[in-house]
């Protein structure tokens, strides 16, 4: 058995433990039930997820003595609407949840986002707890308490700020995630080196495509340092105001990517992998990074089999897709460079400046899948 | 002119002020200016109190260099949806408001609730200002945070808490208001004094029915001391975990009168006003308070020409609309009783505990409107 690692995330309000290990999802509901107090906790899951796990973290959340609901959502990021949301409050309603039952998050991301943000506005906000099933989600969702959902206008319009009580990463579900996900999930993983720790991107070049086994000799270090460093940015953010708009390093492009194709054919971790990329590439040509920078990121990201071309379509859409971004302040977004690996800093730019009329075609046929 | 009065509510995140005066809706919108640093308001309103207001109050915002965007929802509790909040979202979409951009919500408790709640979704949480033009908005809205809306199986089960960067009142605004939403307001301030300050409590027994004319000499004083008061409790809330609760002094009863009556043909704070009654005679007979408590309560809520005889509907229906109140902690409610006016305490009661078989009969025929 692989040691039990713990990265405890600091916050003002209060702090809580993320646990890594490796077969460990049968002791999820005794820690549960000491982290909350609870006595009823909403299961909520989406079908591929709850056919192959939900048994198990239900069977453990009830040996350590609670109550069980177990809510089942439509899979996939078009699903993560107001009115599934909106379903969870009727049914937690139905199943008579109350201010101190706990609400288990088990899935990807977009569980994660959706049962987050219902939790966070059931009743003015309910416990929470992350159970990760995917390695985006396991790096990305784990810290920081962002929740919400998507508008029919773009990604995560809505939401709020929610902390979990506890998340627990078991990297042995992992095995059951296809390769093309936890290569997705990766690319979260290479940008918390790239905008952070040199070191730990030289680490993560050294492993190479050894990272897309699940080896959680490997593993679990690996993803216990992305959760610190997530932590570690997070925390800063509470003194430094805008660091944490660091970790949207890659994002906005990868925003627009992701409405442009409309959410569908592309992952999340893709569209950052593209999205870190070009922002470095972006960055090099500002005078910002010296030259390499953008080629070695792009070397990492294709042993992990991540693409890495900017998706063709109209420089137009993707100048109004920036303009929706939410990131932006009035016309200005606030776009994520790098000034090496392991550094990174904000510019307010136009979305004209971040996607230069030149650049928008050359660069579309620099890179490649 | 009457002197300007400033309560500050202290909160560990952040404090913000509330500005109590006569005829200042013209100054309001450098004041929103100064305090927010937005340079565009979505300022949100209902039909009557634009009409009355929404130009004054835009004008001040254009005056101070915001650009202001208005909205108008329906008026009245029966909208204050889910459905409301996304058009809200939508329509802040559609004018390119962004994270640095301010709602400001002009209306009553609902308009607060609901713009208040897109204010704390909206790409995460944006800022918010609270413009109550209701009195019972005033004193119940303007401290607190709290934001939300209502689900079918009854009110306030979504929200948040979203705390407001700034409370303007000015009470020359009450002279529009119907006398019977004065009287329902004054409901939650004599509420303050039942619960924190005999000696407030005592005051409010001394004006009387003269709370109801819009006297500015009398009405600024007697507000600011309604408000410090919730905001001492909030803050207490702090340090000691529960305080807060007794803010609901009265409400659980009124939640569950106003879902029987279906939000129709009852105000929020006449519901209160029956609650706080009923609430102080089960204290009695609980041997808690002193008797008299709830004679002398019933007789300053009847000078303000507040209902206080709990309607009649079955007692099963009673209980059943308890159960579903979301103060409760599994099977029991946290009930609110006084120990004596000026002084309250919570109970964890069995809804049939909060109205026993007898009580339910006997209590509906005791008082009278």
């Amino acid at each position: 058995m692989t040691r039990r690692r713990v990265v405890q995330v600091d916050l003002a309000e209060r702090s809580y433990p993320i646990v890594l290990g490796h077969e460990t999802l049968d002791e999820v509901g005794a820690r549960i039930a000491r982290c909350t107090g609870s006595s009823q906790a909403a299961l909520v899951s989406v079908p591929p997820v709850n056919r192959r796990y939900g048994a198990r973290v239900a069977r453990s959340l009830r040996d350590a003595g609670l109550r069980v609901h177990r809510f089942e959502i439509p899979d996939g990021d078009a699903a993560k609407t107001l009115r599934q949301v909106a379903k969870l409050y009727d049914g937690f309603l139905e199943r008579g949840l109350d201010r101190s039952s706990v609400v288990v998050a088990l899935g990807g991301g977009m569980v994660g986002d959706l049962a987050g943000f219902a939790a966070a506005t059931f009743l003015r906000g309910i416990q929470l707890v992350q159970v990760p099933t995917t390695l985006l989600a396991m790096v990305d969702a784990g810290v920081g308490g962002k929740v919400g959902v998507n508008l029919k206008q773009g990604k995560n319009l809505v939401g709020a700020f929610h902390q979990p009580r506890l998340v627990w990463i078991d990297v042995a579900v992992l095995r059951s995630l296809p390769r093309r996900l936890r290569a997705a999930g990766l690319a979260e993983v290479v940008k918390a080196g790239a905008i952070w720790d040199a070191a730990f991107f030289a680490e993560l070049e050294g492993a190479g495509e050894k990272l897309l086994d699940v080896d959680p000799k490997l593993l679990v270090p690996i993803l216990e340092r992305a959760c610190q460093i997530k932590a570690e940015v997070v925390s800063a953010d509470e003194r430094e105001a805008g660091v944490r708009m660091l970790l949207n390093f890659g994002h906005t492009l990868a925003h627009a990517v992701e409405a442009l194709r409309r959410y569908r054919s592309i992952l999340h971790g893709e569209a950052v992998a593209i999205g870190m990329v070009f922002a470095a590439r972006r960055s090099e040509e500002l005078g910002l990074a010296p030259a390499g920078t953008a080629d070695r990121l792009q070397a990492l990201l294709e042993r992990l089999e991540l693409p890495t071309r900017v998706p063709r379509f109209e420089r137009r859409a993707y100048l109004r897709a920036l303009a929706v971004d939410k990131k932006k302040r009035d016309a200005h977004v606030r776009f994520v460079v790098l000034r090496e690996l392991g550094r990174a800093e904000t510019r307010p730019l136009l979305p004209a400046e971040i996607l230069p009329p030149a650049r928008g075609r050359q660069g579309a046929g620099r890179g490649r899948r």
